[in-house]
């Protein structure tokens, strides 16, 4: 990282990306944005965020439609697209802006969502962070932040750097919880344990909250045998989690306000869901160990049908 | 069974209840219906069927809203309601028609259907019937049948009858071909490999009709490793199936017309799906048996949400 002002380029021009754009900025970073069908309204009026943290305007530095408008790259990459490997080409959409000294920092739901970039720019620093936030775009530059916020960071596939220290005091300054690890993919297992049966099980359980999973027997009773499942995986990746995660997930949700999950939320909206980030990398990180998990292959098979539908 | 023309009550004005019953009665039955919501409509009326094998008006012998009022019981009780246990209590439907010489015969989909009368009714003979049939109630009093109709008919738990026999005259007299089979149990297993993935995937895989199971690569493979399992259930009950079973429902199902399964219009229709026909008694049955089936329980615990949804 070079001394000064951090110079960051948020691709993504959805609620996850402005919010922490907004933020960073918030903290006196140089923050712009590249965003495509949002573009005139953002380079007119930037970012209206309501947040329960207090609101912001967030006036980016610059607005940008193509990577490659940038001009000397940026210090920082964040990556706050939907991982939708089939339709989203990351390296390429980012690729101009990346320069020998950029580090190109993940913001996405999932697992193994940093591998197309880290294979693209093995010479780049790749940093990861998984968000635990309830944020939705309202309408082109409006988001609304309802709860949460809370971001764990590291660099990717392990470890830290200073750059990671430079982004966790930009977040802390901005108000944004940030945790470091030195593990990002355990924390992003810790984080698949809740979102493999509640993201999966709300979509096709017919349109079902928090609350309708865990109030059927057999729906509740089918998300802890996912949890085990995502636990087995994890534990052949040298990732042993705790022993009580099932139980305390359930505990956790028990306490949630009713609640539709992003996947859902994506479902009902019509657009494609993160069947990949989801369950897709992680069926394939099973099969390299020789993992069986049958019932995530099965949600995997049956939301790949229905994502397909959903793009018909 | 006593000489003379036979007397058969159907309980049940769906598609499949009528129109085997206007069969039997085309063959020279004194065919009888009981209905509720299709009371005025039917007494009125009869049943008009629209069929590819040529149209029938059915009058019924007797329409009636209550067993209690059918007086001598009649030689067979023709079940055609849909299996769905936790609302519809058939034997306390039927108790009133149902004679010491009264044979209670089940034209039902799944497996285990039969098993709540033959304990209520443990003297009678229990028939069986697995309908191959498309057909749907199209208003109260019209039903259309634009393919197949086929049944598959024998003694339960096992065997055959001089009933089993008389039915089946009938049967084909009317022009519905029947074969008859000495074990019910494994002709309901044979159908479950092919209704199991069909019908609860296109329900789960969002609005799926076959071809679209077929044509994604994840829920074609999917839908083999269910009927596996079902195998593997069937197996341990005696009844080993075919090895080339699964590739033989694949090849058929491609040739079929892009359908959308019967479970598939009940949700649509906001109406209960037969889970425990089709998932909930099998999985039972596996447990009794030691059987591990985790894709299907996977579907099970699935379908029971999404099921519930329905009633909500």
């Amino acid at each position: 990282m070079k001394s000064g002002i951090p110079e960051i380029l948020v691709v993504g021009a959805g609620a996850v990306g402005t919010f922490y754009g907004a933020k960073l900025a918030s903290a006196g970073a140089k923050v712009s944005l590249l965003c495509r069908s949002d573009y005139d309204v953002v380079k007119e009026n930037g970012i209206k965020v309501k947040s329960i943290d207090g609101d912001l305007h967030f006036n980016p530095f610059r607005v940008i439609r193509n990577a490659s408008e940038y001009g000397k790259p940026p210090d920082f990459v964040l990556v706050a697209l939907k991982y939708l490997p089939e339709l989203i080409d990351t390296a390429d959409i980012i690729r101009a802006a990346v320069g020998p000294g950029t580090s190109i920092f993940h913001i996405q739901n999932g697992i193994g969502i940093e591998k197309e970039t880290a294979t693209a720019f093995h010479n780049n620093e790749i940093l990861s962070a998984v968000a635990f936030i309830c944020v939705t775009r309202t309408a082109p530059g409006f988001i609304d932040h309802s709860d949460y916020g809370r971001l764990v960071l590291g660099r990717y596939p392990g470890g830290s750097s200073e750059n990671v220290e430079l982004l966790k005091n930009l977040f802390n300054k901005s108000g944004v919880e940030c945790a470091i690890t030195d593990d990002i993919i355990k924390a992003r297992f810790l984080k698949l344990v809740w979102n493999v049966p509640f993201n999966v099980i709300s979509v096709l359980g017919n349109h079902a909250d928090t609350k309708s999973i865990l109030d059927n027997k057999l729906s509740c009773e089918l998300s802890v045998k996912l949890m085990e499942e995502v636990c087995r995986i994890s534990e052949a990746y040298g990732r042993k989690l705790p022993d009580d995660i099932a139980g305390k997930n359930l505990d956790y949700t028990r306490k949630m306000k009713p609640y539709k999950t992003s996947m859902l939320l994506d479902y009902e909206a019509g657009k494609p869901m993160e069947v990949e980030a989801i369950l897709g990398n992680l069926v394939r990180m099973a099969d390299e160990k020789g993992i069986d998990i049958p019932r995530i292959r099965t949600l995997y098979g049956l939301l790949s049908l229905a994502d397909g539908a959903v793009a018909r």
